[in-house]
C-alpha cells in the first residue's frame, strides 16, 4: 500500500483523554477514533490488526474442531427471561423496544440465544459432542468505559458454547479449549498464564481466566517460575484424544498462579525464591457451568440409555478487540508500537527518503513490485515528508522491519534495513536486504534469483 | 468437511411461513434460523456463503482503491441531528437510550458518522480522492420484514463514501464504483443490469441501483437485448483512467432499463422486439449526492487556490446478506439450491454410499485426503444415512460438483461424478474423476501423478 494512497490520520500531540499507553498508541498510530462513549471507529490501519487477530483466532477454533455460525446482536428479550437473567443481568445489558414495543436488547453474551438453537435441532447424544462458536459484536453499557478499546462498550468477541452428553464429555470440551487457547495466544506473540476464576454471572463450577504478561498491565499477578519451562504448544496434535488434553490443562494448573485480587502473601504456597510478580490482561475465560441453561430452557438429549437429559454446556470468550490494545500493552517501547509478525498491520515498511529523486523513486517503485511479488503486503512511504518524520512514523506504527531508501546509500549501493524489535539497523546491498527479508518473513524467494535482481 | 462432525440441520418440510424459494431453501438446507422478526442466526452452511460473498466484495472494493474501515452498530444520535435526518428517518431507525438516557441508534446507514471522521481528519485536496468503505451490520425496523434474509431488519451491508474536490472528481469515484459493482456481481456468478434510480432519503441527482435477473425475483423489469452482448469485464484495467471508466458507464447506462415501477409500455422507446422482459433483484445502489451532508456538517478542504470548500461525496451500498437470497432466486431448481463455484459454501462433495463398508470408506477418507491436498474444501458425507437421502441432501445444499463411490462402483473400477447444474452423471475411473475435478476448480494437480494415484 503506498502511504500517499492510505488513511493514516497520525496524531502529533498525546491525546489528553487517553490513560494508558495502548489507548495513546492507538490514537497516535491512526488506528481508532472514538466514536461516543466506550465505542470506536476502526481506521484502516487499526482494522488490519483487528482482521489478523479475528483469523487467528478463526483458525484455532476451527482446528480444535469448532463449527461457526454468527448471531445477530440485537436479540429477543424472550430467552433471556426463559433462563432468567433477564431481570439478573443489570443496567450493562442494552435494553431496546422496537417499533411495536416488542422487548429486545443488544446481546452482551449468547448462551441463552445458542442454547434455544441447540433445543430447536439437536435430540441425541449421537450428535454429540458440538462445539458451535462465533466472533460477533456484542454490547455492554459499562457505567465508566475507559482504556479505549481495552474496556469498550461496543466490543468484538469470540464466543463459543459446547454441548456434551455427560460430565467427563464436557471436561474434555473445557479441557480441548484450554489448549486451543494456549495455542491462539501463543501465535499471537503472547505469553498466556490461565488462572483459576470465580465464575461470575455466567454461573459453573471450572473456571479460567487467560491473563496475558504486559508491563503495563491492568493486574499484578504473582506465579510460579516454573511457568518459564511450559510450552504453550507442547503435545499439540492435531485431533488429541482426552487424557492428552487433560495432561496439557493438568500441567498448566498444577503451578500457582494468581492476580492480586485473590493473591494473599501470607498464604502463597510457593516460596518466595519460585515466586515471579509481574502485570497482566485478561484476554480470555473459560466456563464449564454443566446444565445452568440447558435445565430451565429444556435443552435436552436423548442418551444411549434411552432416557432424556439435560446437556452439558460450556462457555468460552476471547475478547478479540481488546486484544487489540492488549498486545500493544505487552509490546511496545517509547517510539511507539512493536508488533509481533502474526498481528502486524503490514509485513513491512519501505521508505522512500527523496520522493522527489527520479532515480531513488525509480529504485523503490521497483522493489515495492519485487516485495509485492514475493506475497508480503508493504506499507510504501512514497509522500514527500521530510526524513525524521517519516522514521518517526515507521517507528510509531511499529512494522516489525522497514527498509530505507535513498540518494547518498544508492551511490554507496547500500539501502538499511531495520529491525524494529531490537533497533538494529544493517547497511547494506539491496540484494541482502531483499534475501534477508524473505527469511524472516518466511517468504519463497521467486525461483530465480535473476526475478529479484530484475 | 466430515459430515458426521458438521452442523447442518436439513428441514424434511417446506416452512409454512417462507413466502419465496430463497427463503424456503435457506431452512430447508440449514443455512439461517429466524431469531425473532427479520432477525436470524447464520449456522455454519449459511454463513460460509456469506463469508464468501464478503471476501469477493472486499477483494473489489480494494482493487477500486477503496479503503477498509469499522464503524460501530451504536451510534450518537448528535451527528443526525447535525445532519437533519435524525427527524426525518422515522420509525425505520432503530432508536436506543443507554443507562445515561443518552439518545443512541443502530445505524441504519453511515452518512453522517464517516462525514465525521473525515472532517476531524482531512483538510486538504491534497489528501483526495479518499473512497472509504466498511462490511457491518445494520438495522432497520421494517414495520413488516419478509422473504427470509431479502428484507430483514439486521442485515450485513458493504457501505462505502467517496470524498473529492470538485464534481468531475466525484463523478469519477462514481464511475469507479459503477465499473467495481458490475465486477462484483459478475464474480458473484449473477447477470446485473444498472438502471437509473431515485436518490430517496439518501439524497442527490445520479444514482443507480444494481438489479439482477432472477426468474422468481421480486420486480419485473424491462430492458434492451443490446444488453446481451455487453461483457462487465471488458475495459476493466487496473487503475483504470476516467475516461475508460466514464466509457464503461456510458455504456451500459445508454441502453433502456426499467424495473416496472417507472416502465410505461406507451412511452417505452425501445422497438418491441429489442425489449426484454424478466424478473429482477435489488442488490446495490450507488449516490452522488454532492455536499447534502458535507455542507450541514461543515466537512471542507483547502482548494489548490486557498478556497475552503464543502467535500463532494458519494455513497454505493451492496446488500452482502440480502445477496445470499438472491444468488438463490438467480439459480435453484425443483430439487434445491445450485452455488455458482464462487460462492459455493464447499468446492464440493463427496459421498460414501456404504459407510458401513470397510473397503469402500478406506477409498472414501483417502480421496477426501486427496482432495485436501488439492486444496479443495469438500463436504464428506460419511454417515450412515441411506443413498436416496445422501443424493436428496447434496442436491439440496447445492454444491457445483459431487463425487459417489460405492462398493458396486468399486467393483467394476468406477466412481460417479455429478455436475448440479446440468445434473449429469459421469460413472468414469477414480483418476479420471479425480484429474476432472482439478480440471474444473482450476486446481494445480500435485507435481507427480503418484501423488494422487497414492
Amino acid at each position: 500500500m503506498r502511504l500517499s494512497r492510505y488513511f493514516l490520520p497520525l496524531l502529533k500531540e498525546t491525546p489528553a483523554e487517553a490513560e494508558i499507553v495502548s489507548h495513546r498508541l492507538m490514537l497516535r498510530a491512526g488506528m481508532v477514533r472514538q466514536s461516543s462513549a466506550g465505542i470506536y471507529v476502526w481506521l484502516p490501519l487499526g482494522l488490519k490488526v483487528l482482521q489478523k487477530i479475528e483469523q487467528i483466532v478463526r483458525e484455532e477454533q476451527n482446528r480444535a474442531g469448532a463449527l461457526e455460525v454468527l448471531m445477530p446482536t440485537v436479540q429477543s428479550a424472550e430467552l433471556w427471561h426463559e433462563s432468567g437473567r433477564y431481570d439478573a443481568y443489570g443496567p450493562e445489558m442494552l435494553r431496546i423496544s422496537d417499533r411495536h414495543d416488542r422487548e429486545m436488547l443488544y446481546g452482551p453474551t449468547n448462551e441463552e440465544q445458542i442454547t434455544d438453537i441447540f433445543r430447536r435441532h439437536v435430540k441425541s447424544y449421537k450428535d454429540l459432542p458440538l462445539n458451535l462458536y462465533q466472533i460477533q459484536w456484542k454490547f455492554r453499557d459499562e457505567i465508566r468505559p475507559r482504556f479505549g478499546v481495552m474496556r469498550g462498550r461496543e466490543f468484538l468477541m469470540k464466543d463459543n458454547y459446547s454441548f456434551d452428553l455427560d460430565h467427563d464429555g464436557a471436561v474434555r470440551s473445557y479441557n480441548a479449549m484450554f489448549a486451543a487457547y494456549l495455542r491462539t495466544f501463543s501465535r499471537l506473540g503472547l505469553r498466556a498464564i490461565p488462572m483459576k476464576a470465580d465464575t461470575g454471572p455466567i454461573g459453573g463450577d471450572l473456571s479460567h481466566e487467560f491473563i496475558i504478561l504486559a508491563p503495563t498491565g491492568e493486574s499484578a499477578v504473582f506465579f510460579d517460575r516454573g511457568f518459564d519451562d511450559l510450552d504453550p504448544l507442547a503435545d499439540q496434535s492435531d485431533d488429541p484424544d482426552a487424557a492428552t488434553l487433560h495432561a496439557i490443562r493438568e500441567r498448566w494448573t498444577s503451578l500457582y498462579a494468581a492476580t492480586d485480587e485473590v493473591h494473599d502473601a501470607a498464604a502463597c504456597p510457593v516460596p518466595a525464591e519460585r515466586l515471579v510478580t509481574g502485570r497482566g490482561i485478561e484476554v480470555g475465560h473459560i466456563f464449564n457451568f454443566g446444565t445452568k441453561y440447558s435445565e430451565p430452557m429444556g435443552a435436552t438429549v436423548q442418551g444411549p440409555d434411552g432416557q432424556m437429559v439435560p446437556v452439558q454446556m460450556g462457555s468460552y470468550g476471547i475478547g478479540i478487540s481488546r486484544l487489540v490494545g492488549a498486545v500493544i500493552e505487552a509490546s511496545h517501547d517509547d517510539a511507539g508500537i512493536v508488533w509481533p509478525a502474526s498481528v502486524a498491520p503490514f509485513d513491512g515498511g519501505l521508505i522512500n527518503l527523496r520522493a522527489g529523486d527520479e532515480r531513488c523513486t525509480g529504485v523503490c517503485d521497483d522493489v515495492y513490485a519485487k516485495l509485492g511479488v514475493l506475497g508480503l503486503d508493504v506499507l510504501y512511504d512514497d509522500t514527500a515528508e521530510r526524513p525524521g518524520a517519516k522514521f518517526a512514523a515507521m517507528d510509531l506504527i511499529g512494522l516489525p522491519w522497514s527498509l530505507t531508501i535513498g540518494p547518498r546509500g544508492l551511490d554507496q549501493g547500500v539501502v538499511e534495513l531495520k529491525d524494529r524489535a531490537s533497533g538494529e539497523k544493517a547497511e547494506i546491498s539491496l540484494e541482502s536486504a531483499l534475501a534477508r527479508i524473505a527469511e524472516r518473513t518466511g517468504t519463497q524467494a521467486p525461483a530465480s534469483p535473476e526475478a529479484l535482481a530484475g
